[in-house]
């Protein structure tokens, strides 16, 4: 069944395009535009074109940022510790790290992560670009390199192929603790959670 | 804690004002818009401008049409009985009907309900123009009224006003029935669902 009108299915199409959104929701969303005076749906529109318009990648670390902001503020940052670097899939995990306002190191985001079956590559991530900033030339300034990629098989392997690539260059490749997360019960922890919180068990 | 950059802010504050999506799933939208081709966010731009620009109101059942298409599809559609009009809350709810495919009679949307609270009084939503589609000029061929609002106190009490007002034009004025809904069972159903379908029974 389709509205009275093509201009409103096609907004519910665009809507429903949306990841975690299905028709009912992209039905409400159209609805509620139709109800909202012209401004906010002109601010919407002029703001995903502008996201798409102005926004690049950091020259660095391939982080997202403005086309007037290249690079980016946490690269050019004061009071950032150069000699480290948090390697992470995407923006967002930048973002999760810096919520905490404890990591004062730089980053790189690698816009993915080495998956044969999705015939992704290493050369088709953001690899060749950190390689790029560990060679010594540089000024040789990064001592230590976080590996901070989701624990999937994917992100395991990339960290995988990431530490054999750093190691002989002399720079240290740590990765980011995997065990109990802050509040959580032992019951309800499944068994691999487990497991590597016994493994990376420390003195106390 | 902001992102990198402003454009993306500007982006994920613009999807956060939707109803429904919070700042972290304006977050992963925003992500999304960034990895699409620039083709898509263009797509949801102008369907959200088109929308506001071409859809209005149907002058005759008020439900939303595109400019172009005005009386609505379904005023002017053939296989219409013209004697029956269904009075709705919102558009909506137009299409929960359509998609029964069962009722064949007209439409009247209110855009809203009678509501002191909110400051929504009889002339703030479409009760004139429905009055004025049971002018006896009009060719006098509606013979029913059929109420469907949301039974909330709101829609309740628009229901008791219309009822009140089309009555003494000799037009026979009735109301979904409510019950209990197919397929549910009587053990999980509300007190208020079931007192209203004993009420409501009819012979076998």
């Amino acid at each position: 069944m389709r509205y009275t009108s093509a201009a409103i299915e096609a907004l519910i199409d665009a809507f429903a395009k949306l990841p975690g959104v299905g028709r009912k929701t992209a039905r409400r969303l159209a609805m509620h535009v139709l109800q909202q005076p012209r401004l906010e749906a002109e601010r919407l529109a002029s703001a995903l074109l502008d996201a798409k318009d102005l926004v690049v990648r950091c020259s660095i670390c391939q982080n997202v940022t403005d086309r007037d902001a290249d690079p980016c503020r946490i690269c050019t940052g004061q009071g950032r510790d150069q000699s480290v670097i948090c390697v992470v899939e995407s923006p967002v995990d930048v973002l999760a790290f810096e919520k905490t306002a404890h990591y004062k190191g730089l980053y790189h985001v690698l816009h993915g992560v080495i998956s044969p079956l999705d015939g992704i590559g290493p050369d088709d991530i953001n690899i060749r670009e950190l390689l790029q900033r560990l060679q010594p030339e540089k000024g040789g300034e990064v001592r230590e390199i976080v590996l901070a990629l989701n624990p999937t098989v994917e992100g395991e392997t990339t960290s995988l192929y990431l530490s054999r690539l750093i190691a002989p260059l002399g720079i240290m490749v740590t990765k980011i603790a995997r065990g109990i997360p802050v509040g959580a019960e032992l019951e309800f922890i499944d068994e691999a959670t487990l497991s590597r919180a016994m493994e990376g068990r420390t003195t106390f």
